[in-house]
């Protein structure tokens, strides 16, 4: 097998950094490398998202499997980048994705959304009840994970243009920290991750993300089997409609010492 | 013709507010509305973006042309609202959309991104020379344009979950705002604005967008013809690639008293 050259994370370029006060002046700034990766299945390119190169392996398991497309990985005979930007996923005999991907994705015949409640039309079924899921997380130690994640990224935060997602035990201990440009790709990376070491469903664990929890995010949270998912920043409404459907705790605005409690608050132990 | 009910774009909920010092207490939270819009061409599914309800025959129209799948409005005969979420465009006689849109996109039969330059690879080439706008826009102006789009937001920016895309002139004055909960609706919403109201190409106009500066958002950019695009945050490395290739100014970490120009310095005045 061959081995790839290590990814381009982050690139330098010269830039005019320009103040009211003291002027301009030419400076060096580090940039977040975004680059496509097109995922293809047994040949058929798929679907292509703009994503920072590292952990395209776990991108790409974890895309098909949160988006519902792939039931377990248990359907892949083997994955390997032909090009630096492309994944080749290959089925074991017999396999086949089993829908068009959410995000490209054509509704079925005649009615669309119509009519339909929007989660039920848009939404995919998890495998994992979330629901039974009896962990509990102190409030301080849930308190305690930005500045966790932010310690752990230190590296990349410098470019300012990285969304991260970082899974933790309920005590606080972080499992893994996956950086991208899309945010939906550091939660897929995460998910490959888990899904390739097979600890997948991810009971007891704690999803953080570093920007806002939206409908997307908590979706691929609930496929995972994820209780808990927080989130730095604001949730949306449909987001909070779908961990309260899934029986998932959802906190936003974990900031400091505060942090807002959406739905499933007897996880949080105060 | 139906006259829609108003949007909901916020949404209210009790939450329970905890903090490490003050124990935990019941409030009311407002959240951004996040629902799914799917956009059809002469009743095909063709796209499903989750967004923030409003402005939703601006959204399609934008969407439509700065994905490049029409080269103009001249090619619609009509949108409109079918149901809630559901955008309806019908073409003119002979009308067609030109490809599949870029975010579901699949590459052409043998290679895909494969050994080809990623930007030729996903770009879609836009019909205006931004690189021949002549407008040139002072530093102080550039400096105060974030400043000016919060001012216009407040009223939504109380849910803290929402991007927000302000198309302004050289001079500061500010056109058009829109929000949405992904910003690349935001700023189609601002295209579908400007397409709608006869002013694209956006010559001598600056784009600003609360957050971060994507390859996509840099796209829609050029697609409008706009020469000055500038983001409160960091740009991808790709954004700037495209930016510079097409002799767009990229302005970046605008906020205070300075910023970083990444390319275009020229229409900067200091």
């Amino acid at each position: 097998m061959d081995v790839p050259a290590a990814p381009t994370r982050t690139q330098r370029r010269k830039v005019l950094r320009v103040s009211l006060s003291d002027g301009a002046e030419p400076r060096a700034d580090i940039l977040a490398v975004e680059e496509p990766l097109e995922i293809r299945v047994d040949d058929t390119p798929l679907s292509v998202t703009m994503r920072t190169p590292g952990d395209d392996l776990d991108l790409a398991a974890g895309f098909l499997f949160t988006e519902g497309l792939l039931p377990s990985l248990a359907e892949v005979r083997e994955i390997r980048m032909c090009d630096s930007n492309v994944a080749a996923v290959t089925l074991q005999q017999n396999g086949q994705v089993l829908r068009a991907p959410n995000r490209s994705f054509l509704m079925t015949s005649a009615c669309g959304v119509c009519g339909k409640d929007s989660i039920d039309a848009i939404r995919t079924r998890s495998v994992f009840d979330v629901a039974a899921d009896e962990v509990r997380v102190r409030a301080p130690v849930l308190a305690s994970l930005p500045g966790r994640l932010r310690a752990a990224q230190k590296v990349f935060a410098s470019t300012g243009g990285l969304h991260a997602a970082g899974l933790f035990t309920a005590s606080g201990d972080l499992l893994v920290l996956r950086e991208d440009v899309g945010r939906h790709n550091a939660v897929d990376k995460v998910a490959g991750w888990a899904l390739r070491s097979g600890r997948v469903p991810l009971n007891g664990c704690v999803l953080l993300v570093s920007g806002r929890a939206s409908f997307e995010l908590a979706q691929k949270a609930l496929m995972l089997g994820i209780p808990v998912l927080a989130a730095v920043s604001a949730p949306s409404s449909l987001a909070v409609a779908l961990a309260d459907e899934g029986g998932m705790t959802l906190a936003g605005f974990v900031r400091g010492q505060t942090m807002n409690i959406y739905t499933g608050e007897h996880r949080i132990v105060r």
